[in-house]
C-alpha cells in the first residue's frame, strides 16, 4: 500500500486549531480535541489523547487514514474520540475540520437536554436555527462502540431534522457536550467559539425572559446569507 | 470633486477604539466594529468587514464620505454595518464615534427584548435612564435595506422616548445587540464597556430581586451631572 | 501653617492599592478609588478623579489634610468621592485605608438593596456577619453635599447595627456600590477582593437554594478569630 | 530520632501544585492550599499559612512528619488546615496529594448544602457519582479541634456512602468549600480544576432545568473507566 504523506500546512492548521481552543478558554486540562482532514490524500490529523494543550507540538498530532482509521504517522495514541470524528468525515464530504469541547455554557445546555434557541443575529451568523441536542445513547450503545455510536447519534440528530451540516455546524450530545465542524479546522474552531458565545447569551436570555421569542425567520435567513452562500456580502470575499 | 484627506489622528483613534473592543472582551472572532468621523473633512473611518481584531492595522480602516458613503480611501470592503453608522451620523451632528458589539450581557437584554433599567450610579454615570430596546424590524425592513433600516429603528427608538443621543448613548436593537456612540470613537468605546458592565449588574440585580427598584430620579440626575454638562465636577476637566 | 510631608511609603502603598483594584478586575474605565492615611502626619492620599488605572503614577496621587480636606500636594483634582473617605477616616480612628469600587457582583447586591448573608467561611474570614446595605439617600441628601452624605449613611448603617468597622469592613451603599476599608490601604483592597468573591458565591448560593441557611454562629466566630484579634493563628503573625 | 530528608521532586511538585491553583483562578488572596506526601520517607509538604501565591517559593513550603504532624523542615507556620490534611492522609494510604480551595462555583454548592449531581461526562471523567456535601459541624466540633474535625467529617461523608476516595476524590464541606485529592499533588489540582468546571456547568444546568436528569449509570461508568483502572484507554498510558 502506498505511503500517505501528511501535508505540512494541514499539520500546522490542526495544531493551531487545538491551541486556539485553549486560548479561547473552551478547554480545561486535556478535555476536548480538534481534527482536520485532507481529502486529496485521505489523511486525518487529530490531537493525541490526554495531552495538555500547552505541551502540544505539531509533531505530536496523530495521522490516520480517513477511510479506515489505520495509523499513518505519529508516535502517540490518537484522541479516544477519533471514531466520532471518522464517522462524521465519512458521512459528510463537505466537512474538513471537527472540534469537540466540554465548554461550560454549551455543555450546560447539553446536560439539560435543551436545544439552544436562535435568539439573535450572533446565532444566525453561524447556525441556521436552534442548535439541536441528541437523544441519550442507549445502554447497548454505551457499552458497545461508544465513540462510534456518538458519531452515529450526531448524524441521526441532523438527519431527523433534515439539517445540512454546513448550515448547522454543531450538535449537542446529551449528557456530554458540543461537537462543531466546518469546511476546515479553522472554521470548526470559529464555530466552537461562536457556539459558546451564543450558549452564554441564550442562558441569560431565558433567565431574563423564560418565554423569550426566537429571532424572526426573515432575520435568521438574512444574517445567515450575509455570511454564507452565493449572496454573501460579509467579509473580504476571501473564502 | 476635491480629494478628501483622512486625518491621521482620526485613523489612530479609530484603530485604537477597535483594538480596545477586543482587549475589553466585548467582541469575539470578527463580530462588531467601531467607527469615527471628522466633521470638518466629512470623512468616516470604519473597520473593514470580517477582519479579526488581532490582524487589524490602522491602514486597513476604510474611509468613506460622510454625506453619501462613497469610498474615499482603503483597499478593503467596509463593515457591512456601515449604513447603520451613516444613518446615525447624518441624523445626529453631535456624534463623533459609533460602536457595535455582540457583547454577551448587553446582547442578552436585546434578545429578551427588555430595556436595561437604571439600577445604580454606574448606570447613571453613563446613561440618563433605562437603556431602550428597539422594536423588532418588519420582514420588509429585513428583506430591504436591512442595515440602513437598523439605523432608522435606532433613531425611531430614541425619538419615541424623546431621548438626546448624548445623554442616552446606547440603544439595544431587538434580536441583535447594542449600538453605542459618543462625541468621539474613544467615548463610544467607553460607553460600550460601561453598557456591558451595567447589563451584567442588572442581570444579577433582577435575579436577586425581580422587583428591584430603579435608582431615584434625583440620584440619576446627580450622577449624570457629575460627569456631563456645565456643572460636571468629575475628572480633570480635560474634555 | 507647617508644611505636611507625604510619607513616601504611603504614596507607594496607595498607588499599589489602586493598581491592584484594576489587576483584580474590580474596576472598569476610571470607576472606583483607593486612599490611605498617615495618622502621624495627618495626611490622606487618594486617586485623582477620572484617571484610567493604567495611566496612574504615584506622583498623580492627591494629598489632602485629614482634618479638613485642604489640598496639601498634587497637581490634580482628587476623586470626587473624597468627602466620603474623609467622613469615614474622621469618625473611625482605626481605619487607615478605604476603597470604593463598582465591582459587578457586590454592586448587584447594593442595587437589589439586599445585605450579603454570611453563607460560609470565606465570608467569615473577612466579615463578621451579613454585609449590610445602607438605606437610600433622601432627595435632600442627594441634592446637598452628596458625597459627604454618602459617608454619613455608611456610618449610620454601621451604628444602626452596632458594628465595629474593623470586624465589618464593608458597607453596600444602596443603588450605588461597595465601600471597604481596613487598617491600611492594602487591607482595604484585600477586603474589596474578598467582598467581590463572597458576593459572587452568595449570588450562586441563593440561586441554588433561595432558603439557604447562613453559617452557624460558632463557625462564623471561629473563622473570624482564626484571622483577627489576640487568638489569631492564621498567617505568619507578621501583622 | 533519625532526620527526615524532604525529597526535592516532592518539593517541586507541591510548589507547582500551589502555583497552578492561582493560575487556574481557583484561589484568591491567600485562600486555599495544596499539599503532597512521600510515603517512603513519611514526610508531608504543605503551603505556609497566609502567604500570597505570587510570593510563594519552594523553600517556603513546610515539611511535617506524616504520622504525627511534627515540624521537620521549614521556617514558617504551616497552613492552619494542616490537621485536615493529616487526617485524610492517615486514613487513606492511596492519597498522595490534597487541595483545599474556596473556588467560587464549588463553594456555592457547599454553601447551599447541595451535592453536585453527575450531569455529564466531564463529571464522570473525574467523579464516580454526585460529589457529596458533608453535614454541618456541631458547635462542639467547631469549638474543639476544628481543623481535625473537618478531616473527620470528610471521612464520615465518604464512609456514609461507602465511597472509594480515589473514585470520588472530592467532598464539599458544608458552609465552607471543597477539598479534593488524588494519587499525587498534581492529580489533586487536576481534580480541583475539574470540580470547579463541573460545578459551573451544573449550576447552569439546574437553572435551565430544575429537574435535569443525571447522566445514565452506564455512561457514568464508561467515562470513568475510560480514564481510570485496568481498562483505561484515555491518555498515553503514562500513569
Amino acid at each position: 500500500m502506498a505511503t500517505i504523506v501528511v501535508p505540512s500546512d494541514l499539520r500546522d492548521e490542526v495544531w493551531r486549531a487545538n491551541r486556539r481552543l485553549a486560548d479561547a478558554g473552551l478547554v480545561t486540562l486535556s478535555f476536548g480535541n480538534a481534527s482536520g482532514v485532507d481529502r486529496a490524500t485521505g489523511v486525518l490529523l487529530i490531537k493525541p489523547s490526554g495531552v495538555p494543550y500547552d505541551e502540544l507540538t505539531p509533531g505530536m498530532l496523530v495521522a490516520v487514514a480517513l477511510h479506515d482509521g489505520r495509523l499513518v504517522a505519529g508516535d502517540m495514541r490518537p484522541s479516544s474520540d477519533l471514531p466520532t470524528h471518522l464517522a462524521l468525515y465519512q458521512r459528510y464530504p463537505g466537512i474538513g475540520g471537527i472540534v469537540h469541547t466540554h465548554s461550560t455554557e454549551a455543555t450546560a445546555w447539553a446536560q439539560a437536554g435543551r436545544p439552544i434557541p436562535a435568539f439573535g443575529t450572533t446565532h444566525a451568523d453561524h447556525f441556521r436555527g436552534a442548535v439541536p441536542v441528541s437523544r441519550r445513547l442507549t445502554t447497548d450503545e454505551i457499552d458497545g462502540q461508544y465513540e462510534l455510536e456518538t458519531g452515529h447519534v450526531i448524524i441521526e440528530t441532523l438527519e431527523a431534522e433534515d439539517l445540512d451540516p454546513l448550515s448547522m455546524p454543531a450538535v449537542l450530545v446529551a449528557s456530554h457536550g458540543p461537537f462543531t465542524w466546518g469546511p476546515d479546522a479553522t472554521a470548526a474552531v470559529d464555530n466552537a467559539i461562536a457556539l459558546e458565545a451564543v450558549a452564554a447569551m441564550a442562558f441569560r436570555t431565558v433567565t431574563l425572559d423564560p418565554d423569550a421569542r426566537p429571532i424572526a425567520d426573515a432575520l435568521l435567513e438574512r444574517h445567515h446569507r450575509r455570511k454564507h452562500g452565493r449572496g454573501a456580502y460579509y467579509g473580504q470575499g476571501r473564502r
